[in-house]
């Protein structure tokens, strides 16, 4: 049996909603999924053993910040990630693309929002055709991060996906620095997938515990023919086990749609399909009729630490510090099985949070991992009884 | 079967030290145990579900923090404080009693250094015959803690066992202000059994979700004489189900060593006894000798939140936060089974506290709580082995 494969189960007669499997040596991950964020090796107040009882299927890491705390040379020493942070299910990590935009640009809400000249982190100092050239934020050294060194890092951290290196170009740079930045990083998902295929550590002994497999990555910002240019690229010029859609999606959710739909349209089938940085559960509904297969974001767990617990409908969620829920004996949601909900009041969570207690982060958390994996069941059973309308339609009821 | 029962299975041979067993309705109490403090409702970073995982036998909540917030009323919609936050096991109660002392006259810290004119937090008013006037910390509303007050208060919680309200004597005070706080902490005894067995509110179908149990307390500070008025007091003028020894228990290790073995050893075979507010594993060694049957304390969970993993031996804790374990591949301890050190190495501990990652306080909060548990039950066989002695010498050896 192959330790990695992909294939698709059933396509939607109305969409292109797809459910599928990615098998990788750690498990299998049905599709539509979503990844969580355990960006330094952990998921903020959850631990993975949670995590994994509240049906979490796959999470990521980070690179660059591992690169920099607690180093890679050490989690390889620990056999990998999957060790190190005990998570024993399929993990991917991203190649430290998104810290070019993140450090360098500002946030993705600054972006959205156009402000593009509000105070920098300036921990990024340059890009060039080398790579990125950082000042780490731990001790203040000097950091390269390049296509080779970040498959290297990735090679020790040991993730079962990992992405070539590239820039995630941001929405305020004009067309034509998107044209030489999306061209840039091709030539980077070469040397990424050079690098990948000489494997040099890991034949050494050294790195990571087990096979890996390589995610191209689409840029090409909101330009159609850049992004047709870059589809090209990754579907005919290199070899890819899977495809990440990164850079600017635009400015608003429209635009956004619109660049993911002609996008992921044009990949096909032949690979599993990851959109970088998306998960409002809105977006999901949406973005899984253009085949999207997983997604990753950071908001479930933010927003739990916030005290914004994940509901069905168009309202999203609720703010458990509103004096609202300060004697409301429910649960967040009655219908949710969470460990939460079936244990715990509205009244206690408010509670919690009011009193500074630690618990309240972990408890909502649980509540928030839980409701996404719930969504991408419910969305995969829907599109295998192709009623995925319906149960949009329900959902948001 | 009676729903509370108390009693002594075995006795050493050498010492006053004993193992015993407290029948509450929501389970038995394997004593000598240790009970976690759940200040507020909560064990900061940890659940009761894990709490019960890392064999907790007990915990305790507290009068006046939950009176403030989130109101006993509410509490008491919830079922009681067992169903509002999810612990299902025995539970007990202070009275408001040590808030006097913490909120009035500084720390423990403070007290034992002889730092009795520091800062103080001002939240006490004032001490009468009526009880005790506080401005809530939480809105500046002034609140009257008398004995009537707590037990009712205690009620609406509804834990298994609660104590009487008292004042929690300091150290810096004189033998006169000791003697005049325990003879009136004695009338506050009186007024909260009469309360308690008044029975209002349970009677009326409001407050506890079940029976309870009162405790007396010990006052009398470092005063032979003092203590002995009080233990007869409580041995002989009123009822009670079990008896803690309060106030303060001098300036040093060995002073404390003294009051609680002369006050234990007088207070005999027939109630079970506490010890409030000590929780250093030397301590407990020590001090089951002189036949104290339950500990408390919040050193477990606040060492946890800093760092401080608890270990055998002289030391007590190691500080995951020093540079020395940032590379150290084994678990806080290889002989333990607690979650923490199955699962994680000290060098990922020490990249969660160098991170700012929460999952360090849980990860560390669930070692420290596992650790208390396990103490106990070394003890509690050495007792019943008659070898505490050589039980001791292979602890910290």
């Amino acid at each position: 049996m192959k330790k990695f494969s992909w294939k698709i189960n059933h396509i939607s007669t109305n969409t292109n909603a797809r459910t599928g499997e990615i098998i990788t040596p750690h498990g299998k991950i049905k599709t539509p999924a979503f990844i969580f964020c355990a960006t330094k090796a952990a998921l903020k107040s959850f631990s993975t053993i949670q995590a994994k009882e509240n049906n979490t299927q796959i999470i990521l890491s980070n690179t660059y910040h591992l690169m920099l705390q607690p180093g890679s040379e050490l989690i390889a020493k620990h056999g990998g990630l999957h060790n190190f942070m005990n998570w024993k299910g399929p993990m991917l990590t991203d190649s430290g693309g998104f810290q070019i935009f993140s450090l360098g640009h500002g946030s993705v809400a600054d972006e959205i929002k156009g402000r593009s000249s509000v105070k920098r982190n300036k921990s990024l100092l340059s890009i060039n055709e080398e790579g990125s050239l950082f000042q780490s934020y731990i001790d203040g050294s000097f950091k390269l991060l390049s296509p080779e060194k970040s498959i290297e890092v990735q090679r020790d951290i040991g993730a079962d996906l990992i992405l070539v290196f590239d820039e995630c170009t941001p929405f305020h740079v004009d067309k034509s620095y998107t044209d030489i930045s999306m061209k840039r990083s091709h030539r980077w998902a070469i040397r990424s997938l050079n690098r990948f295929n000489l494997n040099l550590k890991y034949k050494a002994g050294f790195g990571s515990s087990g096979e890996q497999k390589l995610y191209g990555i689409i840029q090409g910002g909101i330009y159609e023919d850049l992004r047709e240019e870059s589809i090209d690229f990754n579907l005919n010029k290199i070899d890819n086990f899977g495809i990440a859609i990164g850079g600017s999606l635009g400015s608003s959710k429209d635009e956004m749609y619109k660049v993911v739909n002609y996008t992921a349209l044009k990949l096909g089938n032949k690979h599993p399909i990851h959109l970088l940085g998306i998960g409002d559960p809105n977006d999901i509904w949406t973005l899984v009729k253009s085949g999207i297969d997983t997604f990753d974001c950071v908001s479930p767990t933010r927003l739990a630490r916030h005290g914004s617990a994940l509901i069905k409908g168009k309202k999203g969620k609720l703010n458990i510090k509103n004096k609202l829920f300060s004697e409301d004996l429910l649960p967040i949601d009655k219908d949710c099985n969470c460990p939460t909900c079936l244990n715990y009041s509205l009244a206690y969570l408010h509670h919690l949070f009011k009193a500074d207690e630690l618990l309240g982060l972990q408890l909502i958390t649980s509540h928030n991992i839980y409701f996404m994996n719930n969504l991408m069941n419910i969305i995969r059973n829907a599109i295998d009884n192709d009623n995925l309308e319906q149960a949009e339609k329900q959902w948001f009821s």
